[in-house]
């Protein structure tokens, strides 16, 4: 066969001459900007001709710092067809975090959309590499002069440029072409460098009939930001497909939701429940014409139930799936088996889903064996395959914490079943080791949630002299509710195995939370470990 | 990304586990022989150690001679798993051409048909390098002792093997993992390696939405033979995507085609044309339940228009695909744009197909300029990509007559448009060289056949002094027409450009044929040099 590198200039070029026509659409708040595949195409020419004017050469990386849209389309395939690297920041990330990642990976170039200069303004100084800065569309440029680096336009930049540019085709498939940071809820972000070939390899995965199915019938909201594990590979498989997209830019509120989806009639959609949770409480109070969109595909946190079914009753159906920033990051897709039905067609669809033939899972017990594939046996998940990463960009080895004997530890807890579906239960480190086996603690802050007195509840693993560590259930009571902990605990022991039933109990006033408002249970930890936690022992009692 | 090599073995591992209840199912001529996936990882692992009893080792070459069923299915995926080359013998080649490709890659063991015994004992005593010969299922195998060679019942070889093998998942992805032979019309066939990494790519292709869609839902009829291309790629495609198969084994002609069809259920086909003919005359004859099948797709030669409208009529939508023993086969798939209509829906529906991301393609036009992707530009189409071979087996460089620069010259004519589809109008060795500018064989003989008097009309270039090739069109009239070479001509006239209507033109009371029915111009071309041809010359006269 021809040696005939997977390098995404053939991506850049296939998109905008076969599907020239295609067309990307961009919300403006009133309606959509339409550019077609074509002028993408030439926009990202006259792109890379202006960056390399402002110095860009080899291997050198151009960040981001877009909302979803058009220009940042062009970004997408410009800079790595170039042979540079892209590294879109996550403007969500804290200050300290983004400037860590800039730093790291030394960005040469930043790109920031006019509406976001406020929030990069004041970041801007502490990136020590960026020598330019590009502002696309309007927007008042002068917060950014402090830093004392020169501010392009971004249409000044490249207005004048030619429509063509000497691509580059050849070099190596494994080349990195674009960078994301993973945003642990602890620590540092951890940089993950994705190559041609896996952005390749993981576009024909999304292009599969039983994962994405992106083919040019397709036009998908794309409301996962671009600046989040490369917006899902969407992107770059919509060019190597003919799929259209549907950029909402900033808009990502429920009305400016719903409105585009009436006005711009995509097919598809992707984004993490909370976006779907908001837009199902508008749709519902809001009549809105839907009939186009027929599926979305939901992921990076666990998609409930009842969001689902909420969604069937508009016609759309939520198709769950597993991934990381670390896993490009497709590594499960929740399709039940064709033949299914009831609970066990829920089942299937409210799994993390099935890997595809290029991810390989497995569960490692907590005595470190390989777990068989049971559906029961519970440990941490691991991954391999060709768009799982092998290594973090702050470290030229596999740190031994997170990669195993080639294997990526995902920190994930669960369960895989014999037909490879993943059923994640817990994170790692919020998981219980006691006595050799693994309590789910999100399975109890459920099962106690399900009690009419329980508002929140939190579960952490707390040191036992006998167990090594055992569970501590942190309860918030509704108001004006009671419960004692040994109604709680007889009310968990019909519904979990005795050796699981916590001995530990508190009550909060509130369960601590993340800036994200997620449970912060190193908090509670802590708090147990200073004695600050008024703490019934049932088993002492 | 982590460093992991595209191999089969993965492939075998993961349709047999994750997708362990698809089915492969064999008509037996009464009914479907169902294997599942499972029983097949099982059975190629019974075979993987069977054949290392036999003595392959390292990659060793394990040549079939089988029709499509679930024992070559095991042979498929066990052979290139335990790191040897599978290579399926076209059981339709003349003696001299499977005895040549069989020794010039070695083959070392062959499997063997219990039906196909009575084909291969001829030929068995000239496979110099074969040492063993494996007997799939019954059948008389006195006939195969004159070889002298150890012959094995396939049951007795694998039956006592373990249900498990070492398989090799390291070794570069390049290596290859299978051989077809491309069966030319004039000369010794050329033989193809396919590596693990191209086998790999392509089944992601044909998982792909926009080609075959090939998913868990998915059952094919694959009556395309599985030692022809691959069998357009469909068995690997299947196990990575647990799309389940239906194989008819030696039952191919019409009435079983049918039988299967409504007894097995399939959702999906592919053949060449001839296949479907047959088929679609049968259904108009006999009512016959072909509810679950919705597409087949269709390639190894043009298919007419009339075929996919009578197949439009039972709900079977015709699906043109184009490519090549060298182009593993896709190269291209015939679905139009979304919301064409008309004729235009059926320009794009009979052309060739459009291309994928992974296929680059060019037309080269008759001075060796790379011509405009305008749809009106005749010229050979080359093409290039990660499962286009870039050599043939009987050299190690290659073949200048055959690549060019890195791209495969197919030795087809026809236009690329800007959408990228191609429309292939004859073969590069029929085309006719007039002043510079390329005549379409095919299209003068289809003009031709139009009108009411002629029955055939084989149309050929000859020599030109001025010229330096013209068409001399040969005529097969109708049983009692009579037409005069100008009223052909005049006919023509309307039909076509000026400089392109033939001078020279004969009657014969049949156009000479193949072995396999196709118009054997060289033998015209023979009889006009030889002068052995009465040929009026309107020029002249």
């Amino acid at each position: 066969m021809q040696e005939w590198p997977l390098r995404l200039s053939h991506v850049l070029d296939y998109g905008s001459t076969v599907h020239a026509d295609t067309e990307i659409l961009t919300w403006t708040g009133s309606g959509a900007r339409t550019t077609t595949n074509a002028e993408i195409g030439r926009l990202a020419a006259r792109l890379a001709n202006g960056l390399r004017e402002l110095g860009v050469r080899g291997d050198d990386r151009v960040a981001t710092f877009c909302w979803n849209n058009a220009e940042h389309m062009a970004a997408y395939l410009a800079v790595p067809a170039m042979g540079a690297v892209l590294h879109p920041l996550n403007i969500r990330l804290p200050a300290d975090h983004l400037a860590y990642s800039a730093n790291q990976v030394a960005d040469k170039v930043v790109l920031v959309d006019g509406t976001l200069i406020p929030a990069l303004a004041p970041i801007l100084p502490r990136l020590s590499t960026v020598e330019h800065v590009v502002v696309i569309g309007d927007g008042d440029a002068e917060p950014l002069a402090a830093a004392g680096k020169p501010v392009h336009r971004f249409d000044e930049l490249t207005g004048a440029q030619p429509d063509t540019f000497d691509w580059q085709y050849d070099g190596d498939e494994t080349d990195a072409a674009a960078i994301c940071y993973s945003s642990g809820t602890v620590g540092l972000p951890k940089g993950v460098a994705y190559s041609h070939r896996s952005i390749w390899l993981h576009s024909m995965q999304i292009a599969s009939a039983g994962s994405f199915g992106f083919a040019p019938a397709t036009r998908s909201l794309v409301v996962v930001p671009m600046f989040h594990v490369m917006a899902w590979g969407m992107p770059h498989a919509a060019f190597m497909t003919g799929a259209g997209l549907l950029m909402p830019d900033r808009f990502l509120t429920p009305e400016p939701l719903a409105a585009m989806i009436a006005a711009a009639k995509p097919t598809h959609g992707a984004a993490v429940p909370s976006i779907w949770t908001g837009l199902l409480a508008y749709l519902n109070a809001h009549p809105t014409d839907t009939s186009t969109l027929k599926e979305v595909v939901v992921g990076g946190s666990a998609c409930p139930e009842s969001l689902m079914r909420g969604f069937d009753e508009h016609g759309i159906r939520i198709v769950h799936a597993w991934g990381m920033t670390e896993t490009s990051p497709l590594g499960s897709i929740a399709r039940p088996p064709a033949g299914v039905t009831g609970d066990e067609l829920w089942r299937y669809r409210l799994s993390q889903g099935q890997i595809p033939a290029s991810v390989q899972a497995r569960i490692v017990a907590p005595d470190g064996s390989v777990a068989p594939r049971d559906g029961q046996t519970v440990g941490e998940l691991e991954v391999a395959g060709p768009w799982i990463t092998g290594r973090y960009l702050d470290s030229d080895e596999p740190d031994p914490d997170r990669f195993d004997d080639g294997w990526l530890r995902t920190g994930d807890v669960g369960t895989l079943s014999a037909d490879g579906y993943l059923t994640l239960t817990d994170r790692a480190k919020d998981v219980i080791k006691s006595g050799g086996e693994w309590i789910s603690s999100v399975e109890l802050e459920n099962h106690l949630m399900a009690h009419p007195a329980v508002l929140e509840a939190a579960v952490v693993g707390v040191p036992d002299a006998k167990w090594e560590e055992r569970p501590l259930a942190s309860v918030v009571l509704r108001d004006g509710a009671s419960a004692t902990p040994e109604e709680l605990r007889d009310f968990l022991a019909d519904r979990i195995p005795h050796w699981q039933l916590p001995e530990r109990w508190t009550f909060l006033t509130e369960v601590p939370k993340t800036t994200v408002g997620k449970f912060d249970k190193k908090v509670i930890r802590r708090q147990y470990a200073d004695g600050d936690l008024a703490v019934r022992n049932l088993k002492e009692s």
